[in-house]
């Protein structure tokens, strides 16, 4: 008898998993089922669906070659056998059963399988505040909830939305919101940044000044309290800790939790984050039965903890090693370094492992460089800033984090994606000095931003260099606790020197070793170039006449427009 | 008395040194010395400069902030003696003196050192049949060149050109004058296939290709035989074994070789390529001489042979090491895999470690696979092809070269700068298919292209996947030696269909399963998608029924379309 293979759950793993698996042994009986009659689609599609990049909702759920993925694509293009509208409701792990029942008619029945494929994926979080089910209260999790948004845009019902979640999936949906459909949207996070678990400080500011430029209400260190209806149970404001905002439409993007119930009430082991534990063959605790994307947790590289990282690129990869070991393979997963990329407006933004404040709670003991460097060599037009935030371990000197953004969104994920796969091997910073990516003009400088991020890490963890943070610096400097040593040209220091007075010296540069002496040596002094090179070959000169009092604003100028713009 | 350090070369690895050894020791007397007089540029740009994306000359030896790089610059800005229009001589090493020549006043001069740094870099090969020294012939080495050339063309005395050579600065050099200019050029290489040195098939059809498109006449398998003169010694045509060409300007880009000379004089260690010898901390074979850049071999990680490697970014990461380690510090250059990228017109190609022919000169049993696949999520809008050729060994199944091309160029470079740092560590193919590279529908699939590419590669090493390699097929089939079985859509088949006959069959994907009887099993059939993964799925049904004479045409149409547009 051909082996039975049934999968729960057909949007991203399971019908990856049916597909290989199907490839692999031709005489196999694969069945996917799913509660759902949208099956196969591309769920990180939605937002660009509600934002008009996607004309289409079947766009979501078509091949590259236009066919639609639907039950009968995979009955005759796949040989798999789909049922939709289905639900999985509970495992007989030592008769090998699966109970589903059929939703349109009700009727229950036992499916037998030799190998069961758990692959639940998530659901998003309903915070536990009033008003979350209230009419106009949506999640993003599957296709009806993305038609139900549009349409109720498209109808022209919405004019104000509240996005609650600056995670990943709540830029997205607000920059959808407002770029197509012009709505005024307001965006509220509890943490003090946007993006609060990929990124620390600086490259979410840069982000929060993206979505600020282009209108977005971002509201940070705010908790909602509760959303407002009225008597028709129509949303009609959102009231946080410190305000009120009405509004038409509400999404909610607070996060997802792993569809893992079936799993545990079937005995098998789960971890603390409430996904389904796996080994790296992909197996739960039970040999016979495998899960794998959004509803597992995966292996930080980096720290060795488990976490979630629900992603459709995760799920593809793991979908294939599941297929490959149910036939008889032995293919692993390592874990993750959570690579992570993202697109905000006219910014593309990248990072992967641990941020500085990730790598302290998970003792290490982080330092790290912010450079400001153009993205292609510098006299290419076009050529543009980029910003990148690289995190190491001080003793070990073993790279831990990478944060990136910058207008080329491909070359920000390039610079990211060269760093990641080094997390696995222990890399250092010296690695990531001499990091070999490809150079020609069109695409980068010589000397590449992020060989220059390293050497800049490496010459502060030497104590070359003394850095200050530039939002710190900003913060220092409007409480008048420190002055500015401005190495720029004349020209460009002027305003400045101008607006702040003896609280902003201009020395430039080339005049700087016969001015030494000029250099006030009674207070701190926060160097300042263009983007931080410069100022950094003064804080040097500086040190040699016995000027150590300095600390170099990172990434300079270009830093301090990226997260705040012009000082006023 | 503070030590003294003279460098030798002044354009990138030299001014590397100097710069960063001032800021780390003070009190260093450093010395650079070059026989020209424009230092400090970028090369790199040159053909930038003739092209018209950069203005002026100055461009290229101006820093981010507009200063122009000069003695000056060097004195005030650096604390850095620039010697220019000296030539250093020899090297006296037992007294540790380096004879120079002032080229001005002819006078020489004994200069001490403490440790030297030799940065001469390479010379344009020039080719030794008749005609190199004609007026209008040229080569790019430095800044005169440059503008002697650019000079020429906006003077409107060139209206046709011929390129010998077309590596990188070959096909850079022939963009610059039929882009900007409108010059008719010709590029004339001796090998099979563009970019001999760093690609092999496929991907360099695909460069070929687009060459053809923007109006280059390429001409492959040629040797230059003479360049024609007139009267005035001015170059008339260039003669190859098979035609001659007529034309106003010559450019020689036919290498480089080192300039390792004063080294060998000095009784230091040359290698097989010419290259001045280095170990790990980039000395050379007297402890207190240093050199790096284009002068020097460097170690291929792959293969663990010598190789020449002249690229201004591994100048550059050289120059931080040497600096570091003469001051005292013990960092290491481990080596390079190759990795280059190039724009072409709209296409930008990249690549890392070694070509098939490489792969196997070397003693591998090389694999690879050719994977088209779009660029971003297919469902994106802008997504377009890229097209990756991944190679491995077939026993070890370590990965060992990768090449890439497409028009999103830093997309490209994406793909290549992910794996290229993974060599040194025998990253093996499982390691790729599950690669972590960043994903967002506006820069990725969740599959990506290059996880795809390894499991091409994988199905491929382990006998599912049998294919035929896109230019082996259109030979083949040329020569009516194989059928095409095409299981795309009816509407797309049909032309084809039409045209060839019974040799192009058409089942489509959706009716296969039914009409598997249909296929003929007389004879070898080559397999047909859009892109290869479906055509693939048919191959192994067919396998499953006993039909295993096929192959499937790696990268399907898409991938016809790249090497050699519409077939006819």
């Amino acid at each position: 008898m051909p082996e039975r293979i049934i999968i729960i759950g057909a949007v991203a793993l399971g019908p990856k998993v049916a597909c290989r698996l199907k490839r692999l042994n031709h005489e196999a009986e694969i069945t996917l089922i799913d509660k759902d009659t949208l099956i196969s689609y591309g769920g990180c599609g939605i937002p660009y669906y509600i934002g008009g990049d996607i004309a289409d909702l079947e766009g979501l759920y078509s091949t590259f070659a236009h066919a639609i993925r639907d039950k009968e694509f995979f009955r005759t293009d796949k040989g798999v056998k789909a049922l939709t509208g289905v639900e999985a409701l509970s495992i007989n792990r030592k008769e090998k059963k699966l109970l589903v029942r059929h939703l349109n008619d009700k009727i229950e029945e036992e499916l037998e399988y030799d190998k069961l494929v758990i692959a639940t994926g998530a659901t998003p979080v309903k915070p536990p505040f009033p008003g979350v089910d209230l009419s106009g209260v949506h999640v993003i999790s599957n296709l009806h909830h993305a038609l139900a948004i549009k349409t109720s845009i498209a109808d022209g019902k919405v004019g104000h939305a509240v996005v609650i979640g600056a995670g990943a999936i709540g830029i997205e949906m607000a920059e959808a919101l407002t770029d197509l459909w012009g709505v005024e949207t307001t965006l509220i996070e509890m943490a003090d940044h946007v993006l609060p678990a990929a990124l620390g400080k600086n490259i979410s500011a840069v982000v929060e000044k993206e979505l600020r430029e282009n209108d977005i209400n971002v509201l940070l260190s705010q908790r909602v309290v509760r959303i407002n209806g009225d008597k028709d149970n129509r949303v009609t404001s959102v009231e946080t800790t410190e305000t009120t905002i009405s509004c038409d439409m509400v999404v909610l993007a607070a996060g997802v939790r792993p569809n893992s119930e079936i799993a545990k009430d079937a005995g098998l082991a789960i971890g603390r984050y409430g996904g389904i534990l796996v080994d790296p063959c992909m197996q739960t605790t039970d040999p016979d039965i495998y899960a794998g994307g959004d509803c597992v947790e995966v292996k930080n590289i980096i720290n060795g903890q488990s976490m979630l990282m629900p992603l459709g690129s995760l799920a593809n990869r793991q979908g294939r090693i599941i297929a490959t070991n149910i036939n008889g393979g032995c293919e692993h997963f390592k874990g993750a370094v959570g690579s992570f990329c993202i697109k905000v407006f006219g910014l593309g933004v990248a990072k992967a492992g641990l941020t500085f404040e990730q790598a302290k709670s998970a003792g290490f003991d982080p330092i790290y460089s912010m450079v400001a460097q153009s993205d292609r060599a510098h006299f290419y037009p076009d050529s543009d800033f980029m910003y990148i935030k690289l995190i190491a371990d001080r003793n070990s000197r073993k790279i831990l984090g990478i944060e990136a953004a910058g207008p080329q969104g491909d070359a920000v994920k390039a610079r990211v994606d060269a760093v990641a796969p080094l997390f696995q091997y222990g890399a250092t910073i010296s690695d990531i000095c001499s990091l070999e990516v490809a150079y020609a003009p069109p695409y980068a400088s010589a000397m590449d931003i992020i060989n220059n991020a390293a050497n800049c890490l490496d010459n502060t963890v030497k104590g070359s260099h003394v850095s200050v943070d530039v939002q710190d610096f900003l913060e220092e400097f409007r409480q008048e606790k420190t002055r500015v040593l401005d190495i720029r040209s004349k020209i460009q220091a002027e305003p400045f020197v101008k607006k702040y007075g003896e609280r902003w010296i201009n020395i430039p540069q080339d005049e700087f070793r016969a001015r030494v002496q000029e250099v006030p040596t009674d207070e701190p002094l926060c160097l300042l170039c263009g983007s931080g090179p410069r100022s950094y070959e003064i804080q040097v000169i500086l040190a040699a006449h016995g000027i150590t009092n300095t600390r170099n604003i990172q990434g300079g100028y270009a830093m301090i427009l990226a997260v705040h713009g012009p000082l006023d």
